[in-house]
């Protein structure tokens, strides 16, 4: 039972979607626009937050949990914030059920007096909150993360891309001045630039959202934009500059040293589980998922050849001790015995799956003190003798991470134009790829591109490349190219 | 500015209170009856998490993530299910809000075909996805777990104990015949009674619930229940024996190895945010929280004494290397050199933060290569030899986790009584602990004792104890004793 992936060149969409479902990443759910996350999928996520977890940790941030809901008041006593979740969120108005002869009915006496959003994020509560725990510059900075479920209800829904419910991080910062808060949107921007890059093998830029794309309740939004193998952009994370926004909303002020009430300054950043989704869109191929080792489920998996009991006696007792071996290297390590299924089947399973390596052993191969060694990245296969073994794989494991970070990064180079005519222009966004262009600054014109193009401002670089020249549309004067691509 | 903590022996609830309050576990959010767990308290569940789900992946389970929302519908398809949970959910009923001339208000066109309830156990969101997961006895047994927040709209809250939000795990699980589900069910009840009595230092009886106390929904209930210091019980996990009843209610059936189609077997199991609550009334006393080595955020704190600068240096050189020492061996250390506090504004904080030792130096040590030890569950000091640093704390640390867990255990038992008189019993449970007594079986009879002195049956242990009697309030024949006590 060989598991048909369509071809990324026929259709990325639905190639897309076949590797999520074939590769057991997860599935839609009975409830619209909410997805479950499947073990394997699930594994993915969960190595990603021990590390991304342990980074935070490093940089002096702590965990802590905020409620689920928030009041309706609350979202509206930021304008832009409001204007930017109100349209989208789930809304809580009772709180009980009870029989009626038409079967279980929501109880009409059982409204809640104030309605209850369920967050799509937490800067209000936390604000709220935050008001009680700052009093002075000494209670100052405060670096607070939460991994938790966020929900926007959206109307067309894509797993782990676009779901109605999602998993992230959301970090909540306060700070007692200006440049503190922004160098700390800035440190997390570079955080989550290492992490998708070292781990997730993705490169990304780095850059400013203009202010159509920045975040609701945001002075200044960075971003790390990713470029899938579409040729369309994925927004991996956002860390926000949130001024003094917040906390005026919710009368948050701090005494400074010299015994003088000011409000306080804020950032907030997020990543969710659209990383997987981005994951797949950069590395996978038409045989399934690719993973990079670091955040591969199982980096290696043994499999057996026999033709009789005695034959798997034998082998399987020798791929223990490798396994065994392995394992004390602290390699995550899959041993699949199973007499139920086929070698050729539980190859092309692991193949769909991503596993970076395979290993696979028959009588011969004991004989010859050999095993034959698979990796998923090229797809080539050799005999590694087996007192080498432990060697080959510890270069192979940094080798494919590589290899995964190399190839991506090549491919971003190809699909990276600049371009000085409109023309032009519109023919290579109609291509895919990063198009840095330059832009005269201001929203309208970002409307008519986008209008005229689906391409909207991925980001301005902060790299400031000080090239003045003339808006691609207008022609009006630009001090530096910004970055133009369809996007996810 | 010390923190002050009201007595047990005054108010234990106000004690409980002024513990969460002052140690920064948790406080109460604007959102009636949600907590905000604080960084100090989530960092304990933190590390409650990392032991157990390690615990659970050794058995072979995995993790993965369901849907926060299940449709009406869902709820209603086990009878006793949804009894069990109507009268108190999270309704969501619209997905939009917008503007008007009275504010931001719901907007009535956005209103759900079908009501959302917010999870308040996924049970039945989880069947309804086994059902596509699970055709044959080739897929059993599936373990998986999730750890998620759910919410059940309790009228009476208390931080920790009983809140509408809460974060727990809870596991689900498949198979194919009754005993493997039944053996799961008692598996998972041991590896809750070796967390809780190995990590929480809390000793705990194991047992089944009556059919008037089971989780609504299933065939049997084991649990897991502790004695407060005030004398009441808390149950502190449950784990449940679902028959074939959420099989039947989603039609999820598996093809045996004859080929006939079998309704499926279920367990599940959870523990919840509330062991923060047991943990803090088992241990803690009227100087504060006392936590368990092996759950501490920090285990050990230092401190340094100086009167001048040229000493606060010589100190706290000192410290740093003593800390380093410690962090080698993966000892969890805090370091507080603030220049703001005094040193006894920080004796002060981290006792009633529980820190389980605190280590002070100031120039004398220094001379006499000494540091001053003081550990927090007897709240006695010693000076230690610098160069016997290392071998007192690990014998410390190990020495601590036991004495609370033997504390803590000397305690139950001079609480736990046999009673086999009414009048007797009625003063026993006023008196507060477990009592054991007769029981005649019948759910009239637990309903009357409950009436008569609120005392619940909390288990009936699972040592058969093949005692017979007569029932303390009906005088009819009893098997065995069963566990009364007044309760959380």
């Amino acid at each position: 039972m060989s598991k048909k992936i369509t071809k990324r060149s026929e259709n990325f969409s639905k190639w897309y979607n076949d590797i999520i479902i074939h590769a057991d990443l997860a599935e839609n759910s009975a409830v619209r626009g909410c997805m479950v996350i499947k073990p394997y999928g699930f594994a993915i996520w969960e190595e990603m937050k021990s590390i991304l977890d342990r980074m935070f940790k490093d940089t002096g941030h702590v965990n802590a949990y905020f409620p689920l809901f928030i009041p309706k008041s609350f979202l509206s006593k930021e304008a832009d914030h409001v204007d930017g979740f109100a349209k989208e969120c789930a809304v809580v108005t009772h709180y009980r059920l009870k029989n009626s002869d038409k079967g279980i009915i929501v109880d009409p006496d059982a409204k809640l007096e104030e309605e209850l959003i369920v967050r799509p994020t937490s800067e209000t509560i936390i604000w709220d909150t935050y008001r009680k725990w700052i009093k002075s510059y000494r209670d100052l900075p405060l670096l607070v993360n939460q991994w938790a479920n966020v929900v926007r209800w959206e109307m067309r829904t894509r797993l782990f891309l676009r779901t109605a419910e999602f998993l992230w991080q959301e970090g909540h910062t306060a700070h007692s001045s200006q440049n503190e808060a922004l160098e700390e949107a800035k440190t997390i921007l570079f955080i989550y630039k290492k992490f998708i890059e070292d781990t997730l093998a993705m490169p990304v830029l780095c850059g400013l959202k203009s202010q159509r794309e920045k975040f609701a309740g945001a002075v200044d939004t960075f971003c790390v934009e990713a470029l899938m193998q579409d040729g369309k952009a994925l927004q991996a994370g956002t860390s926000h500059f949130l001024g003094q926004n917040f906390a005026k909303a919710f009368d948050v002020k701090f005494a400074n040293k010299d015994g003088n009430l000011e409000y306080v300054w804020a950032s907030s950043w997020g990543v969710s589980t659209r990383l997987i989704g981005g994951l797949v869109m950069s590395h996978s191929d038409d045989f399934g998922l690719v993973l990079p080792p670091k955040l591969a489920p199982f980096q290696i998996v043994l499999i057996p050849i026999y033709h009789n009991q005695q034959e798997y006696k034998n082998v399987t007792n020798e791929l223990k001790k490798l396994a065994n071996n392995l394992r004390l290297k602290n390699y995550r390590v899959k041993e699949d015995y199973r007499d139920t299924h086929k070698p050729g089947w539980k190859f092309s399973e692991y193949e769909v799956k991503g596993v970076p390596i395979r290993l696979v052993m028959g009588p011969r191969d004991i004989e010859n003190q050999t095993v034959e060694l698979f990796r998923r990245d090229t797809m080539k296969k050799n005999n590694v003798p087996l007192d080498n073994l432990n060697n080959t794989i510890d270069t192979l494991i940094v080798d494919i991470q590589e290899n995964l970070f190399n190839k991506a990064s090549k491919f971003n180079s190809e699909n990276t134009f600049n371009s000085d005519d409109f023309e032009d222009f519109k023919s290579k966004i109609l291509q895919g790829g990063f198009v840095f262009a330059h832009w005269d600054g201001s929203s309208e014109t970002e409307d008519e591109i986008k209008k005229l193009t689906k391409a909207t401002i991925r980001c301005i670089p902060l790299e400031d490349i000080h090239e003045p020249g003339s808006c691609i549309l207008t022609g009006k004067p630009s001090a530096q190219r910004v970055v133009f691509a369809k996007s996810y």
